[in-house]
């Protein structure tokens, strides 16, 4: 079922932004890349942006995903930290889309019950399944970048590519699987 | 006081973006074009963030402005409007960034201070006195038009580049401002 391809994943926060590159390949799962980007030592947001921006792009052009997901909140408390939190996610999605490449996400609640079945799962638990799945021998430095990885993993278990909680696959895409909506 | 450039002024929304395109030349302005991107007609989020992206791609690749300028509010009461409209700067960001263009932002009270002398003005004494400044002789059908055209009237009265309320001048502009900071 599965297709061979590689997949970003991104959990875009404002302090740290975490990622995990997974590889599906003749139905095995292969990790290719996880890290995080500590954005809190930047002094400013412009410059937080700017890092998003680069790293995203840098990412994309040295693995070349043919897919990428992003863990999304859908609702916060503070408004002034969601339009931060909006702007990061922005960011990388535009990234993507600069690229012509398909944008998935995923609420938190979604990654964390595809990968541990609970949706209420901690950082650690999520951390400890993706180690067993991937045997992967040294956990990083930062859970962010398990939480990036969580979310390629959690957008691999999907069956196709349209199965994303919301998807940004362009317009090409949108009017193939459109036809009659693309009028405009 | 007036270098030459020409200013990339954005009105961010998720129904409607404005925009406005200035030039300076031997201390004159002249209107290069104004107009706004109706996005309340796409059916989904995600197709209003492509949308901006490809649209602001546009505009910057037409014109080839100098500086953006996008109007920023930096307080909001519902969380999940800011979180989308929070995207929706960023996506307008992203693409001046990854054009290496510098993105100054300023607040709505700021922009209209700087045009009317009030920052409580309304949309339609913003507009009269753009149409004053600028000479224009027939005014667009929305007045976000004119909101995106204040951003960059706005930027233009300012003395110079670094002066934006928050700037995003990338990296090179960072560190030869502030030599000592950039140590990372």
């Amino acid at each position: 079922m599965i297709k061979d391809k590689i997949i970003l994943g991104i959990d875009p926060g404002t302090t740290i932004m975490g990622y995990g590159i997974i590889h599906l390949k003749n139905n095995k799962t292969e990790l290719l890349a996880m890290g995080s980007i500590e954005l809190n030592k930047l002094e400013t947001h412009f410059l937080k942006l700017q890092k998003i921006f680069e790293r995203t792009s840098y990412l994309i052009n040295e693995y070349k995903p043919d897919e990428v997901a992003i863990e999304a909140p859908f609702l916060g408390k503070n408004a002034q930290s969601m339009l931060k939190l909006g702007r990061a996610q922005g960011i990388s999605i535009a990234a993507a889309l600069s690229q012509n490449i398909p944008v998935f996400e995923y609420s938190p609640r979604k990654i964390k019950q595809s990968i541990t079945g609970s949706g209420t799962a901690s950082k650690e638990q999520v951390a400890a399944m993706l180690v067993s799945l991937l045997k992967i021998k040294n956990l990083p430095k930062h859970l962010d970048a398990t939480d990036g990885l969580a979310v390629a993993m959690c957008h691999s278990f999907q069956n196709n590519t349209t199965s994303g909680e919301k998807s940004y696959t362009g317009w090409k895409a949108f009017i193939a699987q459109n036809p009659k909506r693309s009028k405009s």
